[in-house]
Order: C-alpha cells, then structure tokens, then sequence
C-alpha cells in the first residue's frame, strides 16, 4: 500500500558526475554533479544543473565547455570532497593527487584516472529557479582502455561507476547484472 | 592510458524511469525514460527526455502532467517491456498486471506495485533534436509504506532501483553500500 510522504525526489539512481572546467586563470577546476544525464541522441547531449553561485558556473559559461568524467568507485572519497569544498578556494586536482589533461576538443580539463571523460560544448542555458540547467554537446570520448569491451566501448563492470540516492545520502557499487535491455521485455510479447 | 573512442555517452548509471500518462480516451500508459533525472531543487523539478512520436508525449502534453514511478528489481523484465511497445498498439499495464492508479494531485496515474511514484505537473518542454525534455515540478510523492526509513523516507536498499547502462544495454541491480556522501570526503580536509 503505497502512501503520501509529501514531495520527494527519491529518483534512484542518481548518478555521480565530475564536472571539469578551467577557471578565468586557466586553472583546473572540478565539481560534483547529482543532477544530470543524457538529455538528447541526436544531437548527444548531456545536461547538468548546477547552481549559479557555483566556481565551475561561469568557468563553464565563460568556456563554452565542460568535461563529464565517470569516476569509478576506488574514487568515491575524492568524488565526495569535489562536491563538498569549492575551487574558489581549494585546489581540489592537486589535494586529491589527481591529473587533469587538457581536452582534446573542448577548452576544459578532463581527469586522466577515471575511466570515462565526456567532452561537452555548452549548447544551452535554462534557468529554473536554484538551478540552471546546462545542456552540452558531446563532441568526444575518452575511456581507459582497460575498461574497454572488443567493441571499444566501456564495459559498466569494469569502470564501476559509483550510485549516489539524493536526500538518503549514500553511495553505492553496481550490484548483480539483471539481465539485458531490449530483450527481458519478450516475456510478455505473444 | 585515456584513449578517444569517438562519440558515446557512457553515463553510468542511468535510471530506469517508468513515465505514466493518460491518453486522450482517459486509457492508463506508461513508458519507460532512460534519459531523466532530477533537474532542479527549488522548485523540486526532474526532467524526462522523449521523441515527439512516443505515445506518452502528447498525452503528458494535453494534460501537462505525468508521473515518474522507479520500478524495483524484480520488476526489470515489465519495464523492459515498458520500454520495447507502443500504448499505441498495447495496453502496456493490463498485460503486465500491473494497477495503475488515479494521480493524488495530478492528472496522470501511478503504478500501486512500484515502491516509488512522483506526481510531476509539467512545466516547460525544451527542444533538443531527436528528443524534447519535459520538465515537470514535483507536487507529490508517493512510496510503499515497506520501503520507508523511520524518518519516512525510501531506504534505497528496499526500493531496489534498477540501473541502466546505455548504449550497453544491460541492467543492474544496486550493488555494496560504499558510504555517506557529503561526509567520506573530509579525509581530504585538513
């Protein structure tokens, strides 16, 4: 029996983004981001939403770019912090131990330990209220190639991604895989 | 060592988001959204990516709602189907058996068997290409009282959320609890 609890976003899972940019010095800057994903096939596009008053906010405006690096869940310590201090005032890069390398397409950083960096063009702003929206361009993809299938895309148990459940403040592995998509469904197709 | 793989969106983890709305004849439909997630705080908003053609579109259109329902594990073969046929065609919700239910604050049913459901009132639709975004404003949360923590809020690991990994094309359940977020990163602060 399901009952009201008033109004929730328990939207399971979430996902944990590193978000790199390079602020007006040039220095690298990173951030933690809940609230983003896919947002579009073609053109690829991904969106994050961040708060104005954010470092990385006019890094990226200002860049017209950005990075999503998928950290991978040996890095939940550093990918907590990245959301939990500001490039204002921290070098978050250095203090983790960690190797930012310029994009290959696009004026931002990505981060060369985790397994999946997503480079992005800023496509669009859409301001919603705490949030802005930010909706990139994928342009290119890098992944370590040891966590590559033989087709050359990243294999999810090999990079680990890390879970993250909003309000209930947890992080979480990729548990047993339950099958494949586009297929299980069949079951109820006569 | 990074290596460029072209163009992909490995975004790990996606979640698997089952999209209720009424069609114009009143008649129950849900699909499943890979592309979503929270979008902004205040107000509460997610965001739902979907082609003009689904069926779900003009109907959460018309009504200017829908809700996000986040189907537990062992429900993973239904919402595959979700996502694999046509309301259209299919009454995607009396084949699977599953009991859709009238929207407490919004004209879009909720599935009673799923742990979660969020009542959304849409509020702007964002084109991108291939996809349109809808961005709904949560009025409303409903939860099954057995997944619920004492402080009334769904405990992740009794919703059992199931994650999807694009372009992959494989589903997973939620794995190792790994920590408290805003908490394990204080080992970087000095």
């Amino acid at each position: 029996m399901k009952k009201s609890i008033g109004i929730h976003m328990p939207v399971y899972p979430a996902p944990v983004l590193i978000i790199g940019n390079y602020d007006e010095k040039g220095k690298p800057n990173v951030m933690a981001a809940a609230w983003g994903g896919i947002c579009c096939s073609v053109p690829p596009c991904i969106t994050i939403s961040l708060q104005k008053i954010r470092y990385s906010y006019n890094n990226i405006v200002d860049r017209k770019a950005f990075t999503v690096n998928i950290p991978s869940e040996k890095y939940v310590k550093e990918s907590d912090y990245f959301g939990m201090v500001s490039g204002r005032e921290h070098d978050k890069l250095s203090i983790t131990n960690l190797t930012p390398m310029r994009g290959e397409k696009v004026d931002a950083p990505y981060i060369e330990e985790f397994p999946v960096s997503i480079e992005c063009k800023l496509l669009q702003t859409i301001e919603l209220g705490t949030h802005v929206m930010l909706v990139g361009k994928v342009v290119n993809t890098l992944a370590d190639e040891e966590c590559l299938t033989c087709d050359n895309y990243p294999d999810p148990e090999k990079v680990r991604p890390i879970i993250f459940t909003p309000k209930y403040r947890r992080y979480y592995a990729l548990g047993a895989d339950l099958g494949e998509a586009f297929h299980m469904g069949r079951f109820f197709m006569k």
